[in-house]
């Protein structure tokens, strides 16, 4: 097994062997996906720091990673001794920057091209420019150093079931034809994966909890081409293709086809690797802007919204599982670890119908662990769940119908007056964004600062944005919308009729306990719409079926208003789940949406 | 006198003499004041169209007159049969793009050098280049047309009464050149007129509002010269600039000793005309940016709180004893125009100490009238108020210690229960925000959502936004915060404790009537701030006194919060208001600002 000093030092000889004054490892794949496949966890292999994102800088003196500030300590546990700097993200200048000044003027700097997109890559040059600093792409210096690298990913490539399905592929390609055609583009290439899964109504299982597959789609005006190998494909996945009228070639050969082409191509700078485009024609005209198909499938048709409702109940009678022989294990003295939440739960959701993998890895954190939004147990670090405290559970699933994201925080013992406090001021926030009615097209940070009113009333916040867009049997995270202040209020981020958005606000008392409050929602007309000069408007339609628990909300800190919608919803959750769940479960479902009393 | 047809003849004659193929006219002064000195007024005296804004563009064949939306009535009417177009903004390309479009290649756009911004010319250089369309300065051209073109103002200019007066013109200058060496700027030229007020401490009255005096000021790093006629500054002006290091210079001057300056110059370039700079030396470097004056002004120290809270009880107590007076009149069966109550209310204003001026042109809009958000009655086309109906009242006067600006709406007779629905919902509106709390430093067009939360609740929404900065003792739109959700979220629009805004949502219903409820704030610390990790809070001062009329208000759509906000704010208004006020006035006061009942 090799070390991370072996890797330093193999990585400085091959660094000098090329002439690189510099290399750069980002956290990135060639589809600047969010969960990267093993191939391209070069940076987690070769620093040792095994966080989700970081960037890796090495020189022939110097090397660092410049981590954010949710893995400070994890990364300083394990960079310590590597020769390593543990470089904070916020508290220290950038990468590019600190490149700028501390290389020599006329150095090189390497980053392998399929790890940068165009827009990282021209960030980069950008910073390195007054030194006249160049940037190079060593693509065969990982493989020398990673000798054990594992290979591209290639898992069966599946057809999305029909039956679950509102638009065919050819329909979907038609309609990104039509937008290619008003930007006069002749050919668009499309990297992000999941944009690529929801044209091709096809999915894969290349990486956890997101059920897409490595691939580039290149759409011309009349042919289409699915980069990725032949032999993934299943037989059903091979005839959609053919019908959809997209031809196949290797995964490799996309850089080469695009040497072919010529006229205008559409690309989202930002997705797309500079892999791809390096042997591109000069007179190849650029055309740059967010992938047509992102807007597109961020809108759910009714049907597919029918589907989630479905699969959202599903989802909630597995929850009714799972929470009833939780409370049961607790309220008999049994002991269960953070590890036992996340067993058990995927136990629950993993029998029922439509049920494909888990959308992402388990955050079940109790006290001072609820409090780091990003937590995650591991058998090496996690909590036992026993005496008083609040226990966060934020998880959720892949069905057929659906993608499920869900954060409930239940009680261990007794809960504080402070909790309750607390957990009542983040269910005033949700609630707030919930029942609000908001101008068709507003770019959604824009009513971020509807759901944390009521939180800044008492001086409190949280530091992670409101709502992120959620596919549909797709990436639990996708755009284009996101409810965040923080985030830039562009046109594209206009809410839609159709879209699907988390809603979660939180409050996190570092070392004591974390709060958050998750529904995913679904923007749809208002039920009474008024034909008036003031426009169209939307409101939430709440999918999410699971009890917030009653025993953390002071009755006393919340309105008339607010108590009716929490006694709303639990009818609602009664009566969609008491169908689907019996025993223990229904027990738990009908104790756990009693109403308020005012 | 001069026709517009006659006009129209002498600019196409002198444009043909100057080689011009098209020229455009827009509503700018030097300074790019929103209030236009007569001298700057030619677009309304040369296309006869009066509205405050517009954009007057000419050609060999066509002309036309681009107006927003609120003008195009008054357009229409002023513009018929005189060969110039009515061209609605929004509706057709903007000018701009229309002379790209209807130019031949290389044909010569005119622009007076004075009318126009750095920013506005970079503009409108980019939609003529690939046309390769120039773009010239016939700077004596609007002079041979309009040959009773009135002088450039040259009003006396006075110091503001240092009693009101919370820093020094040496020490903002200080603050200013701290700015210049951080950005490493030798130079920096102020041309925006309440900046030159701000900074210097003098006040001038060559604009009807704005207390303002047409200038330039050049702050170099160890001098500052202003320019503008020596004989127009009384003694303590004088001597004020004296002291404070600031020579005097002819306003003519300014582009010649620009001429002579070397390094570096801080200019922000769509507050800086062209005119300014057509001879400085290329070698000097641009350094772009907002105003520093911009951002020190908006934030008020605590000595100018506390007398805008003086003067915001004398414009109170005034408005107790124009109601009175008012109501009076009304209710004995008298008869009253819209030009009245700006008559008798300016006559209530102008007895009270410190009055200056108004602020702005008061706008009394009954019924139909008062759903135009900018509507101005004239002596010829105003109306009766009489019969059932609403009356909106925004008006605003100029104090030494401060600005103000106000929105009331009383009903007239007896409101319907539809008109009281409006009035509440704005209220709920208005409280939602002034009651908020929020993060210090978060860009103002983010909480515009809190506002308009109880109106798009119901569907209804406001053209306008809703809040902008208001001057001290200057002018009552100032920058940079701007509470609006279409404005851009900048960091540069950031809250910060000191700021005063004005509060006011409104709902205008077309032909029949309009609300808007309109307080200033200022932003103060919270009155018990946590040292927590979640930041620094800032709240709404209050600072608008006067009673809310209650008999519009339908407290069966209040919560038991609005109803306390409603009374603890009119026995504020009472407390403060009383000692000021006597007789009728006294006594409409207590009427007024009697407890609302849940």
């Amino acid at each position: 097994m090799n070390t991370v000093s072996n890797y330093l030092s193999a990585l400085r000889e091959a660094m000098k062997a090329q002439g690189l004054d510099a290399l750069v490892i980002p956290s990135a794949d060639p589809h600047l996906s969010e969960y990267l496949p093993e191939h391209w966890q070069a940076r987690r292999e070769l620093s040792g720091f095994t966080g989700s994102v970081g960037t890796f800088v090495v020189t022939a003196d110097e090397a660092g990673v410049w981590v954010d500030s949710r893995y400070w300590e994890q990364a300083a546990k394990q960079l310590a001794g590597s020769g390593i700097e543990l470089q904070k993200s916020g508290q220290v200048p950038p990468y590019n920057e600190w490149l700028a000044t501390n290389l020599p003027e006329n150095a090189a700097v390497g980053i392998p091209s399929d790890m940068v997109s165009l827009t990282g890559k021209r960030t980069l040059a950008q910073s390195l420019a007054a030194k006249n600093i160049r940037i190079e792409h060593p693509d065969d210096l990982l493989d020398q150093v990673w000798t054990s690298r594992p290979a591209i990913p290639a898992e069966t490539v599946f057809i999305h079931d029909p039956a679950y399905v509102s638009e065919t592929a050819a329909e979907k390609l038609a309609r990104v034809r039509a937008v290619m055609a008003e930007k006069g583009a002749d050919y668009h290439l499309v990297s992000s994966l999941d944009d690529i899964a929801w044209l091709t109504n096809l999915r894969g299982s290349d990486v956890p909890f997101n059920p897409v597959f490595v691939s580039f789609l290149l759409i011309g005006k009349d042919n289409a081409v699915l980069f990725t190998e032949q032999c993934r494909l299943n037989a059903e996945a091979a005839a959609a293709l053919q019908t959809a009228g997209i031809t196949v070639e290797p995964y490799a050969q996309v850089a080469d086809k695009l040497a072919q082409i010529g006229g205008a191509l559409l690309i989202e700078p930002n997705k797309t690797a500079v892999s791809t485009l390096v042997r591109l024609p000069e007179s190849v005209r650029l055309i740059e802007g967010t992938n047509p198909s992102t807007f597109f499938k961020s809108v759910k048709s009714e049907a597919d919204i029918a589907r989630i409702r479905e699969a959202m109940e599903h989802d909630g009678a597995a929850l009714c599982g799972f929470f009833a022989e939780f409370e049961d294990i607790i309220d008999n003295g049994g002991s269960l670890t953070e590890i036992d939440v996340d067993t058990m739960l995927h136990r629950h959701r993993s029998v029922r119908p439509g049920f494909i993998s888990l959308s992402f890895d388990t955050i079940a954190g109790f006290n001072a662990n609820g409090a780091l939004p990003h937590y995650s147990a591991t058998p090496e670090s996690h909590s036992t769940i026993s005496g008083n405290g609040l226990l966060l559970i934020d998880s959720g699933a892949q069905y057929k119908g659906g993608t499920t994201d869900i954060t409930r925080v239940v009680p261990v013992g007794t809960p504080t007056a402070e909790q309750k406090r607390d957990n009542t001021l983040v269910l005033k926030a949700h609630i707030a964004l919930a029942e609000a009615v908001f101008p068709e097209n507003i770019p959604s940070p824009l009513i971020d600062a509807i759901c944390r009113k009521p939180l800044w009333q008492a001086q409190c916040d949280y530091g992670h944005g409101t709502g992120h867009g959620v596919g549909y049997f797709l990436n639990v995270h996708e755009g284009p919308q996101r409810i965040a202040f923080a985030a830039p209020a562009t046109p594209e981020t206009a809410m839609k009729k159709g879209m699907v958005t988390s809603i979660e606000p939180g409050l996190y008392r570092p070392g004591k306990w974390g709060i958050r409050i998750e529904n995913l929602a679904a923007n749809q007309a208002v039920a009474d719409p008024q034909e008036t000069e003031f426009g169209s408007f939307l409101c939430f339609e709440t999918l999410t079926l699971c009890p917030i628990d009653t025993r953390l909300m002071d009755t006393a800190l919340m309105t008339d208003g607010e108590i009716d919608w929490v006694n709303r919803y639990h009818a609602e959750v009664r009566r969609r789940l008491e169908p689907l769940t019996e025993g223990a479960a229904k027990a738990w479902l009908i104790k756990r949406t009693e109403p308020l009393a005012r």
